[in-house]
């Protein structure tokens, strides 16, 4: 017995957590496999304890690469703890971000190097992959005009502006890493309305679900 | 200008903390060059924080390669904010724990494999070796037994017998990390008395001053 391992990434603003939640109803409607719903930074005790470290405002000087060892340390904690084994035990695990997010972020939009990122990562998930990754494609400037419209409706500043630069660069890295591994990725424009993604999306898992 | 970067080595036992005290005073008496005294993990905030995590005792579950990562964590910001500022400043660090710490608890006894973790710590130092490395050599048996004499009198149980095991692996990383690069390390026997021991520590120590 072995389970289904899904995850879903993209920029800001693409759209993940209505898609997760939209994919646990329906995943639970059409399967009596049980599912497993986390999420990343966290998903157990020590990890979320990691991703208190990494999300507090207070650490202004936390280093890059830092940072990437961190997410690296919370992940592995996150494999061993819960998809390790709920996928042994033949359960369908649909995860909010893993390693593909911290070399787009990290790797990619930090500059540190897709390679390296990469790397630590490989010691943390000792090939632990997922089965099925579902990308949601937006451009940044779409992506975070929503994630802004959803806040406020400042008008658009230096910082902003950087802002879309650099998530932009995480857009590219994750553009990379489809070429990469073409047989993982499930590439959706997410530019659309929720409806027209969701729709999209479920074609690809229930088609998935049903092998 | 570029400093001097000292590090102490050892197991447990050997005696590190009491040479890194009279290092601290002995080095001041004889030059004017400022010296900075730090520990792994830790010697920054946010490496603090992270070493809190790691020394919980209710972290029980903490995996061996989550426990690597987050010494890697750990470093990194130490490194940075405080091991690389100083040598720039032509500082004289003295640390108590290093890289080699890792790769002999985590890499050799631990079993993670010496190469995989040096991977992860060279990404976390990026080059910022120590210029020397004091190792104080000792057998697992007596040091474990001069902590037991620290602490109490008790009876040599399994877990105790366990442990001679496990610190036996710690040296053996130890000596082989001292064969890979001979230059960097003096090794010091460390089963005499403080005073002996600390003798041959000055020499090494002065020395290397001097130049």
């Amino acid at each position: 017995m072995s389970g289904l391992f899904i995850t879903i990434e993209g920029p800001d603003g693409a759209g993940k957590s209505s898609v997760v939640k939209r994919l646990e109803k329906e995943i639970q409607k059409i399967t009596k496999t049980p599912l497993v719903v986390t999420r990343e930074p966290g998903g157990s005790e020590i990890a979320e304890k990691i991703r208190a470290l990494l999300l507090d405002p207070t650490h202004t000087n936390m280093d890059d690469r830092t940072e990437a060892l961190l997410y690296a340390a919370a992940r592995r904690q996150h494999v061993i703890e819960k998809i390790g084994p709920a996928l042994k035990e033949g359960k369908i695990i649909l995860c909010d971000r893993f390693v593909d997010s911290s070399i787009a972020y990290q790797g990619q939009a930090r500059g540190i190097g897709i390679e390296k990122v990469r790397a630590i990562n490989e010691f943390a998930i000792e090939g632990k992959r997922p089965d099925l990754t579902i990308y949601l494609d937006v451009e940044a400037e779409i992506g975070l005009n929503r994630i802004k419209d959803k806040n406020s409706n400042r008008i658009q500043d230096r910082l902003e502006l950087e802002e879309v630069t650099f998530h932009e660069k995480v857009r590219q890295g994750y553009l990379t890493l489809i070429k990469d591994e073409p047989e993982r990725f499930v590439s959706i424009d997410a530019s659309r309305s929720e409806e027209e993604v969701f729709k999209d999306v479920w074609q690809v898992v229930s088609d998935r679900l049903k092998k």
